[in-house]
């Protein structure tokens, strides 16, 4: 933790290959917006032609959404002590609403910037902060309410699409009509649209002025599915080279946003670290911190540390704050019965403080002091589910549908402040309950953004959680969630390595597409397709950079059949060469085009 | 493939430790029946009291349905050159309705049997086959439909309550009323219900009267809902020791019945070490061997080849056949537009057949006959879906569905014969499209048993499929799938190995539980209930042991935590011994019980 400053600039400049190797098959390309600094990335996907066998051709190289910033495009220098470029500086600056601060507002963030041994792990180039000037709203929904189409708000219908257009000139986008539920996705996503859905409330795009070097996205029921993984130390576990590193290997997997939950001594220089260098948008648990502040005492916690707390973060860049004003004093009894009472951290620790003061919750009580912070950077809420149940036996109980009626109260209440919002939730529940919790949080929350963790659909596989919790993701993200927290293979049990991160959203990606598919969004399948022409005819190579994680399709294809020769054969290892029933399957097609069978 | 004799013999005796060692923190008990030769095998996990910090207490043992035969028992002697005691041979004896043969029935046996060059392959003890007597029919339906209950009956009813009593007389039944769409299932499973369940088709009970060595299991919507593993050696891989044990590592993890998809060289020889070695039902794919009879061309195939190879293997006690009757020549054309075309290997090798005959399918021409021969030895149907979809894009096409109007009528059929009939179902099928599959096949086939292969949600995780099928496998288990085919890692990609066999069982332990709770199965929560009181009392042994995988979720929790102090630790990796939200949690259930806050 104490590692000296060069080890630190080595380790930044030393990001393992492993986690910035260009992804196998394809290139960083980027989309023209209406504006020469508008160019949004995206991953094309090159394919090799149809095999003559099959009747030969081209096949158009897909262009599809990439969460992985620079880090993996090999043209790209990549200096971590100096951070991201700030794509966005010149959008925030022209809006001419927001300007640098006299010092840093937080007492915290100046007495650690006043502290000499903090040197060595401090990121080496200091930013100064913008604020919105007095008066002033910077939230993009605020703008979007005005009418205003941000390049922002451009980016990303431009990203959204993921050149559909071309897709459809190739006459790729046959796809089965979705079951939406009620979402109402366009065929195409416009500029327009994307402003409407921010000024109702129905889209968040988290993106703090103090974080300009992020590459915009939206999250909303009628946009791509899209997923959060979670890094961080914590009192037991890694330093900062560390979490940086951590945060690039998730978005390499996938990861739409990204929470720092870190609980660690340099939690503040960490999460400078991180932001600096992060393409998305960072979230963070600011009740945690606080806690750190006043020595780990719930009941020692008050607005002003918090109050501190917030606009320490939010000038560091961070995009939405977890909020766990719900959590009111009035719930907490109803928790006493439950078979695991109250397991998320924030929301314990609220409960703890109502409990010891008798009072109500302060993030309650100070809900529109805190909305004016909020709006001063654009920090999105995501409203935290602190009384979410921590088993299958507590799912949809009093205490979490009490904590969410609460939850569409504040909704409204941050609206008001033309704040962006997200509403969390669940946890663990059983199938059968969970469209209860999609159709509550709609009509409560007015339709804002749900982001839920899962749920854990059994509670009975610890070590496979991952898995129990896909299985609700998907069904959730179906019915209407748009962000799913990502649970790795290790919730339960201990921090997760970086193999575990990597599971963690490769099940949460296949959960995100398997509910885009379902709602029928447009454009969702035609990847699945695009994978499914290449496996029928045998295009192997094309069959692995067209999943999801092309490295590890090949590591297995390669565990049986490891010859390069096998990467063209017309078989493989599931049947042999003589028993294929791909290859039957061709003949058969062959043979009904010469006329059917009697 | 050549070992000697004594190799294997060598082998067989030395079965890994790591297949056989006791599964963690249980024990394996029997649970007696109306008979003394009527003793059910369940695991009972013993749990430690609750420490006295959160009231003290005893916490009832829990037994568990358990699929791993003796071999996980350190108290049994384990001889695989010997097989297991064949325990349903006196149910059998004493019908009186079968009876040992002269000789082998199949051609093929007899010509395996003659040769000496096989003595180094073949399992050393030679069983004499029974069958029928002269127009008796052996089947658990036809007895079902005479009103009798068997033993086997019985055994499945006990084995379904997993000691349900106990668990009530305990007050740890609370669970969530399930949402089951038409299931019907029993607060208690009386062999009465089992009998008339069978007899109406709407579950199957697979057991050959040739394996007496299988433990009665039941498969049916109204029981607990089963899983299917697969496992086989191919022309690329594997030999007959490595079967073995593969099909032992199976039931360990929690297999229910297991196909073996063996196509190599000793398919006879592998199959017979299997059969003898398997505490669960075995399921094959007849046409494989047969096609393999014809020196791969499926053209060459006929009536009769087939025809000895389902008395070959019906004589050796395999369960159940997949049976691809359903593939008409007139649903063929039907596939010619797809976008993978024909993806099973037995409907492709039908398909073709078809087509170079430019005749009906034999299987089903010859569907009575074939009825004849399962009613000989009990064998049940697994109606194949030789036309299933590949891929997304072709997922409840019209030869899918009229494939599955085809087998409604057989399944019709092998009813009137009393034979048992399960359904085989997709395959790849996007969320909101599986529904459909379940009600169509409930209405067309009368409620038998459906049996899915996943279904896969999305194509392009190849590399995951165990997590993009287990999340459709859980949805169709829900609405009412009575086994589901489990999905490996590999599937696409190669031949599974151990790891991948692990890790696809519980994935579909997973989804078969997970489906369990949503319908609302009486007592599917008990171990959900169990596990998170165990959790939240920091009984971290009792939650590795409570879990569907104790050896993994103690090998994760160790990677972070590894002393044996921190199993009994008040806190776990994630927040640290200071933030721990169930500290917290129990903190404020106290203070609740003093009052609760204004």
């Amino acid at each position: 933790m104490n590692a000296p400053y060069e080890d630190l600039q080595q380790q930044a400049q030393q990001l393992s290959e492993s986690v910035t190797r260009p992804i196998p098959g394809s290139r960083r390309i980027h989309v023209a917006g209406s504006r020469p600094d508008l160019r949004v990335p995206m991953r094309e996907i090159v394919l090799s032609p149809t095999p003559d066998t099959f009747g030969g051709g081209e096949n158009a190289p897909l262009a599809v959404y990439d969460t992985s910033g620079p880090y993996t495009d090999p043209e790209v220098r990549i200096d971590l002590a100096a951070g991201l470029p700030a794509l966005r500086r010149g959008w925030i600056e022209e809006r001419a609403d927001s300007g640098p601060q006299q010092g840093l507002g937080s007492v915290f963030g100046r007495s650690r910037e006043r502290d000499a041994r903090l040197d060595a792990v401090r990121f080496p180039t200091r930013h100064q902060p913008l604020r919105a000037r007095a008066g002033a709203n910077v939230t993009q929904m605020h703008y979007a309410r005005a009418g205003l189409i941000t390049p922002e708000m451009e980016f990303v219908a431009i990203r959204e699409n993921q050149r559909l257009q071309a897709v459809q000139d190739a006459g790729l986008l046959q796809q089965h009509p979705g079951a939406p539920f009620g979402a109402a996705i366009p065929r195409v996503i416009t500029p327009e649209f994307v402003r409407s859905e921010i000024a109702r409330g129905r889209a968040v795009l988290p993106n703090n002025i103090n974080h300009p070097e992020s590459e915009p996205m939206i999250i909303g029921r009628n946009f791509l599915t899209k997923i959060n993984a979670n890094i961080g130390n914590s009192a037991v576990s890694s330093g900062i080279a560390e979490e940086v590193e951590k945060l690039v290997w998730a978005i390499r997997w996938g990861a739409d946003t990204v929470m720092d939950l870190s609980t660690g001594k340099h939690i503040h220089e960490t999460r400078e670290w991180i932001i600096r260098n992060s393409p998305v948008p960072i979230g963070t648990v600011p009740i945690y911190q606080a806690l750190e502040k006043v020595g780990g005492r719930a009941e020692d916690l008050s607005w002003e540390v918090f109050r501190d707390t917030l606009i320490e973060q939010a000038e560091q860049g961070v995009d939405y704050f977890t909020v766990h004003a719900g959590v009111r004093a009035a719930h907490v009894p109803l928790t006493a019965g439950r078979v695991t009472g109250i397991v998320s951290r924030g929301g314990s620790i609220l409960a703890k403080w109502c409990m010891a003061h008798r009072r109500e919750n302060f993030l309650h009580t100070h809900f529109d002091d805190i909305c004016e912070i909020m709006k001063a950077y654009d920090v999105t809420f995501s409203l935290g589910d602190g009384l979410r149940p921590g088993c299958i036996a507590d799912a949809n109980d009093a205490a979490q549908f009490a904590e969410l009626e609460t939850l569409g109260e504040l909704t409204k209440v941050a609206w008001q402040h033309d704040v962006q919002v997200m509403v969390e939730g669940p946890g663990h529940v059983p199938m059968h309950l969970i469209k209860e919790n999609m159709d509550r949080q709609l009509r409560e929350c007015g339709e804002a953004p749900f982001y839920t963790l899962g749920p854990l659909t059994t509670d009975i596989a610890p070590g496979y959680d991952h898995i129990t919790s896909a299985i609700g993701a998907a069904m959730i993200g179906w019915y209407g969630t748009a962000m799913l927290c990502y649970v790795t293979p290790k919730e339960h049990l201990g921090l997760p390595n970086r193999q575990d991160v990597r599971d963690g959203i490769m099940a949460y990606r296949i959960a995100a597409h398997a509910s885009d598919l379902a709602k029928g969004h447009p454009g969702a399948q035609v990847r699945d397709n695009a994978l499914s022409k290449a496996r029928f005819e045998f295009r192997w190579e094309d069959q692995f950079h067209l999943g999801l994680d092309p490295e590890k399709a090949r590591e297995l294809h390669d565990q049986t059949l490891p010859r390069d020769a096998h990467k063209s054969a017309h078989f493989c290892s599931m049947c042999g060469p003589q028993f294929c029933s791909m290859k039957i399957s061709q003949e058969v097609r062959g043979q009904t085009a010469e006329g059917p069978a009697t």
